[in-house]
């Protein structure tokens, strides 16, 4: 991993990647049966793997961002286009198609841009070629995604007090990657460089991903923690038995506003006023500069079902209606700092943000 | 009932009562398995009404004070004491038993002190006459507790807007109460009153009493409404979509700070924080005022099965743990209101819900 000669610490990935490339096909643990089951699934097609993320088969920005990559080279693969350009007009199809499957978290759109960018290359002069090019750059972002969570994991754990009790929303950790996590990839850094961290974690409604992914994981790292209802954040916060929360991202605005899982808008909220830090933790790609502010994102609407079954059983009366916004934006005044791989970006974040973009990356 | 003269809007009770007397048995409707099954359970001594309190086949602090006279009353039956002393020792130990059922809900402690007090009227002077005489009392209790809920019902529905998007938390209604309810009892006198509400109702996790029986009493009401998971009443107030929130209390002290079902303080924060009403709906005697703040509240702990476990299905991985505080306490500052039977009182809390207590009742 090319961040060894930087300096970063590394640390072995021990789980199965979240998604991979396997025998010419697109591989991924499936999110959905977790933890009772852990299934590895295999996609042949774009079409079988923008519909893996529709529902949610994988999650997680930087993994739906690898997703779309591999999505992208399978594209390529299934393609029986004869020139280098009818190829390119398979994948602008492909692209548009794996665009559908979510519309909140921008690592989507940019791994299929990076894709669509690495396919526009003129270099590339016959379909074989291109084809490979294609395999390597989705297997290039899988690879930097990894290197760029550990990067923030290092970042981040300086920010951890020696000992820590974190609240932390939804589920960012290797599951919510290719490995190693964002937010949660910060609490993996910290407890291996020695700090005494314990995680409260949310257990995020409505699909559970902290009651089922994160306390897998947690469990799994030997990192203590308990599961609590996400309405009993406050009841911790208010009591002092908090010390910061860190949530991961699915799109950063312009101004730091920040869509992420429904529920944390409300946790930073209680947070702020409790004047606990609150932490974004995110790959630079889910920083999304054409957007200026979290009102101008779009913020899926899932399935009623999803709020009114919970594990297959009906828990509500039948027929009732339910609301369930997938992401709510928390505005940038609630958060104390944006930690990236280039570095952790605090207030004013407009300001520091664009400043960011524009510095050579380096790791100051 | 005693209303009627006094001018308070009066409406049919269509529903069974949650708790009442029936051929020397207490009454109730088993909470735990609706919405799927409506059934009454039958209890013939103060042990078995004590584990169903503690059960929560009957909840909410108003229902819970009916139920402590009624356990009372049973008390009085089983008893065999053969002299009014005797037969106030027993009353003594049952009342010992009842108040270990749920330490938060001070209704609980207020019933079996009413119940104490009426067996000591020393004008009793035979067994037959205290024993019918304290029937006649816990009847009292949940007479009146239906008239102080129409009466909160009036007095909060003036709060309510024409067209009101309205958060609600747990569940407040018929069912919390003998009948009627306290917060979705305000609901239900602006909906017959012809205001145009629609309700968000909080799932309210771990029990799920939002999604499971408020959905199930405005279902039966014909009232509009949709289920939302906890972590989603941000996203709506944030952007304009509620026009106020209400919710019950479990114990309300001297200055106002109130205990209610876990996720109300967060739910507060994020009203207060997006200037949107906050409306506390009480009946009087859910003000504690030996209890000088909130932070003098003890909070029960219930088991981390369940949040763990929902519908019987476990969720998080086995063997993980979890924190699972019943209720949390949200400061007076974050209230807008206490609506009692009494009338509106607003801040400085301390000091006129202390004048509250010391004027005449009436209706103002």
């Amino acid at each position: 991993m090319a961040d060894e000669k930087q300096g970063y610490p590394q640390y072995p990935i021990e789980e199965t990647l979240t998604v991979f490339w396997e025998d010419g096909k697109v591989a991924m643990i499936d999110q959905r049966i977790l933890p009772e089951t852990f299934q590895i699934n295999y996609y042949e097609t774009y079409e079988a793997v923008a519909d893996a993320i529709k529902a949610m088969v994988v999650r997680g920005a930087p993994a739906i961002g690898a997703s779309a990559g591999f999505g992208m080279a399978i594209a390529a693969q299934q393609s029986t286009a004869t020139t280098v350009d009818d190829l390119r007009t398979d994948l602008k199809r492909a692209g548009d198609v794996l665009a559908k499957s979510r519309p909140t978290a921008v690592n989507l759109f940019w791994g299929i841009e990076r894709m669509l960018k690495t396919a526009d290359d003129p270099g590339l002069t016959t379909v074989e070629q291109a084809k490979a090019r294609l395999l390597d750059e989705a297997q290039q972002i899988a690879e930097e995604d990894i290197a760029t969570n550990q990067r923030m994991g290092a970042f981040g754990a300086e920010l951890v007090p020696e000992n820590a009790t974190i609240i932390h929303h939804c589920n960012t950790g290797s599951l919510a990657a290719v490995a190693w996590g964002t937010a949660l990839g910060v609490v993996r850094s910290a407890f291996f460089a020695g700090k005494n961290v314990r995680v409260l974690v949310d257990e995020t409604r409505p699909r559970l991903q902290g009651a089922r992914l994160t306390s897998w994981e947690l469990k799994n790292l030997g990192i203590d923690h308990a599961i609590i209802v996400d309405g009993a954040s406050g009841h911790y916060l208010r009591r002092g038995e908090a010390d910061l929360c860190l949530v991961g991202a699915d799109r950063i605005a312009a101004n730091g506003d920040t869509a992420n899982k429904i529920g944390t808008y409300n946790l930073a909220v209680v947070a702020h006023e409790n004047n606990v830090p609150f932490y974004v933790v995110a790959p630079f790609s889910t920083i999304d500069f054409r957007t200026p502010t979290g009102d101008d994102i779009e913020i899926e609407e899932r399935s009623q079902e999803e709020v009114t079954r919970v594990a297959g059983h009906q828990i509500a009366p039948e027929g009732v209606s339910a609301g369930n916004p997938a992401f709510d934006v928390t505005p940038h005044r609630y958060i104390t700092a944006i930690v990236t791989e280039r570095g952790v970006v605090r207030p004013p974040f407009d300001v520091n943000l664009r400043a960011l973009a524009a510095a050579p990356v380096s790791e100051a």
